[in-house]
């Protein structure tokens, strides 16, 4: 087994490592750490609502007693070594601090956008652009840490490449136009998004999250050559809305493709599209990592969500674009807190693990 | 005063001819119809529910006791001599029928589809293309009516196309595309959305509308000329989609202009946008016609849809797009079952009136 | 394995059968009756919405491809013999004609209420009044049937007997003030709640429903002796209010004792209510029967709902109240669909077999 | 005019005060303070929210450019002199420290719970127990104020006296049980109730809530007499939960009445209770005091909380209830930010004005 520690545990992020690893058969949670205000308690204990009482836990899934019963640590002290890998949830401007520090002796695998953005840094998604941990390499040479950071990437954009790059792949991609449905999770919970903004709202917008659409895609559907990523020139433009919706977050896509394509040369790239990580018999991979629905009433966030443990991206709806040269049409819908969060960091490490990046 | 008849007055559409007409200075509600179920009874009677006893009324302005003590006639039978204006308020198999009957004596005013499509038939919307009226004279010589029937559009595309003809009358319009978050009023009421499939969900199809949308949109923003109407030639991309919403669509707007345009320019545009309707004094006409807002957490449906008494249209959030040749975004919001449906066809009704279509 | 079929199967309370069953040790799905408009088609065919395509499926659990292959009888000439058990999941006015016709030949067991209220029919909960089941015996013989029907009760009434029979036990029970806030499954789909009437709100009646609490709750605590039950004498109130929330029932509970208990005492009951079902090792028997919780907070019908596969009964904030002698308050969340319909009565069943009314 | 300031104006209960004020006939905002933190700003740079430039404001209607030009000052600091009335809208602990402050120099009408419970300070509901207010007088003599404090009740008791205190005149009130389903806006903004809590689900507990309804009930109904209130003796018991609705509180009541009373004399003492506040034509008291519903599907929050412009409490479903000795049972909307908070505050306001408590 080997031993994993969770920064920022106590936030929603942190919550949701827990639960994708707590039952995990390569990785045991060895060590847990989260702000100074929580450490020398248990986890349990730095669960509790000083004022309520109440236990503030967010995810379906129970902690263990074991989880429960682990000290928390402060992060800002946290010494990595002794550790395999390290999983950091914390807010960026904490990871700014912490994950350099930790990577001088331990891999991070990262949900924090921190160092999304440096060119030694590659942003990695199971089956789109694995090969691009090899920059991972450069990264440690030229830092000269024993670890590294590798941060996954936004939510929004998770599901987005998933779906783009067997067609980028079969097709060539000139340019997506992206609306986004958000599902309030996302927000997290500190406050997240108040319930009187959005009962029988849609609120149009989240900051930053365009630019990370428009920014993080071209850096995954890139390619790796003499050591650096070379952006993907696909043009993009994303309007981002939050909606009353738990979890999942679904998103009208309009893609301009390189070459023209049937829509069921389309469906079938879809459906057909390589599952490296379930080859590799990763514990966290879907067996579908694609499903795509005939019925036009889905892909519906609520019922898909959940497909594949969270981990399967759902398609449905692919229809001709006329605007868009080439153009085709699809909406989607993708686990935000699953496969676009923890659940989707521990596959990362999985890969890694098998590749020999972790453990050795 | 104009006397008026509503036609499928117990229904929802129907309902809000009666909240839009109960106290106007122009027409008087002087009869009403629905099916050959609620004939015979007065409109308290025909209201309650058979079994419950309830009233089934769902509009916020209770119905006043002149408009429930009315008695309800069969629509199927209605000789609407003696009204100068029907307002049809049925589905569209029933108006296919009734309309051209009522029009051959009176002018019909609908929120019915039945005839939206027909060459000799306008698609009028106030501000944007009421010159279209003219073609009123051709449908009444060429069927032989002395009425004639003018249906509103789609309540999608109204709010659309109010915000890009200004900007094809400016910059031009080459293309659009649109992904729309819709409200649950405008799917009515037998069923309409059930409370199951929407919550905490985001419902990716509404059958047909991503075609009208298409098609009406050509037709209004199209010129009239030598007695037909010229389709528009933008090319138009929709993604409809239902929300969980109770009134006001949200659509996310990515549009082509024909040349450059800055963000104030088009900001201008859609904020100084003629107000034709309030110069001529027509009652339902707000005040503002497009509410233009710098704030980016807005339009947002539960705070927007009810500007201007539900007839402004709000626009937020107005962005350069990259995808599409000298391409702006932005969001709107429109009042579906306001601007989109009875109060914006007694608006189009007293163009009409101040046009000398009516009343002669 | 026992041949169990499903009639009323295309329906949302079927559907619950299908999915409680189709992995089930005991009883294998033989076969399927529906309405005649159903019958002659596989059951996946029936599923599909004739208009739209769009599989009618409203469990979160898929059918099995063996299920969906299955062929759709026509429930009003189903042929009972030959299968150890049918599930009916019709409405009411149908399982008062279809169900007595099966009772001739083969066990019934029903989601209906068409017969809860003749003498001769126990209305079964698990680990609360299965010895009723003895009433069986009087029913088969007065009725000259082989077999017999067992309804299970409504589901608000489930949660509500489920903690109050052992407060009953231990301290006696002398009245009780009961009001709810229910799920939207309750309502079923056709159209069940529609989405507009329950968005940013409460419903305040549901008909029919405060008598079936009041009325259940006397017959399924009351006593089997010399063939008849007789009604517990606890007087009940209750108001019950239809909530925006999907699934889960729950229940503000004032119950007056017949002596005066502790809270630590209420607690002790309610955890330590023994759990026969368990004990008897029934397949759908939950590890815990009721759960009680601490954190004020809770319990949550999102969070507490799915304790136990639906099947466990959430307490919590469990309180002295002064207005009712002897009186305790507590909250409790029952799993309308689960515990309260299909998965309750395959739990009713399971225990009929241990006892020896089925498969003999 | 009266002068009035609003002190905690850029909270949400002093953006209500705002909307209640902003064109009242008797009253002018003549200044505004808040927190050291807006203190020099005008109202609406206070307003903008520092990182994303919105303006933080959550009433349906719009502060006027005269308010949002006004200054801020601190509320630590306001000196009252020269106002006739401080409308105070902070929270209970700020509330603690500041009231009696102005309160020697100006009489303050507060939503904040500080001085609730303290013997010489009367709980003042319209048209209940307005005769309470001869009270201030020792209040003002006992302590050296020239001015006074008067708090509003919590809002869910408002609600609950206004419908009990004529049932408690004709019939005398011995207990009541009471459960709520209270609305989001209740729990204010900062954050409030967090969507991710309430979405598809209901919250069992409100921290402090019930021990409020129960105590303010208490002093409310009670009886002045010698100069102190005499507590009313009847039992109360309270549920209180929160629902996913945006404003309203419904309450789900059960009476115990000193005398038998039939059904329709209950909803006759409900429909003909005394309309004092109107009688003396207070400017925002409704035309409506109580509303009685015959309809069993009405007090749904959304459609009545509005009702008489949030002013008019709405009663339904009256019945009779046997567990309570002379039981009746029924169901309340009452709107919690416009009656039961700055609304109704502003309605007090006038009374004491009419009664020569201000501006003399």
């Amino acid at each position: 087994m080997l031993r994993a520690g969770i920064v920022g545990a106590t936030g929603i992020a942190g919550q949701q490592f827990i639960v994708a690893l707590q039952d995990h058969p390569w990785f045991e949670i060895s060590r847990l750490a989260a702000s100074s205000r929580s450490a020398g308690r248990t986890y349990g204990e730095a669960l509790r609502d000083a004022k309520t009482g109440a236990r503030r836990w967010w995810c379906e899934e129970e902690p263990s007693a074991e989880v429960l019963a682990l000290p928390v640590e402060d992060g800002d002290r946290l010494d990595a070594r002794g550790l395999d890998i390290v999983f950091s949830a914390t807010e960026s401007d904490v990871a700014q601090v912490q994950e350099p520090r930790f990577a001088r002796t331990t891999p991070v695998v990262s949900t924090a956008s921190a160092f999304r953005y440096e060119a030694d840094v590659p942003l990695l998604v199971p089956n789109v652009n694995m090969a691009h941990a090899e920059l991972l390499h450069t990264q440690r040479k030229d830092r000269g840490w024993k670890g590294f950071v590798v941060p996954i990437p936004n939510c929004t954009v998770t599901g987005l490449v998933i779906t783009l790059k067997p067609l980028a792949d079969r097709f060539g991609l000139d340019s997506v136009v992206v609306s986004t449905m958000q599902g309030l999770s996302g927000a997290g919970r500190s406050p997240g998004v108040v319930g009187l903004d959005i009962l029988d709202n849609i609120v149009p917008y989240i900051p930053k999250e365009e630019e990370k659409v428009e920014r993080e895609l071209h850096k995954i559907l890139g390619t790796l050559s003499a050591g650096a990523i070379q952006s993907h020139p696909a043009v993009v433009s994303a309007t981002c809305t939050r909606a009353n919706v738990m979890e999942g977050h679904t998103e009208a896509v309009f893609a301009s493709l390189a070459r023209r394509a049937s829509l069921d040369e389309v469906r079938a790239a879809l459906r057909d599209c390589r599952n490296e990580a379930r080859e590799l018999k990763l514990p966290s991979a879907p067996e579908e990592w694609i499903h795509v629905h005939e019925d036009p009433f889905r892909p519906q966030p609520r019922l898909d969500r959940n497909r594949g443990g969270g981990m399967t991206t759902t398609v449905g709806r692919v229809r001709e674009d006329k605007v868009l040269r080439n153009g085709v049409k699809y909406l989607l819908v993708t686990h935000n807190t699953r496969m676009g969060a923890a659940a989707g960091a521990v596959l990362v490490a999985e890969y890694l693990k098998v590749r020999g990046f972790l453990g050795t």
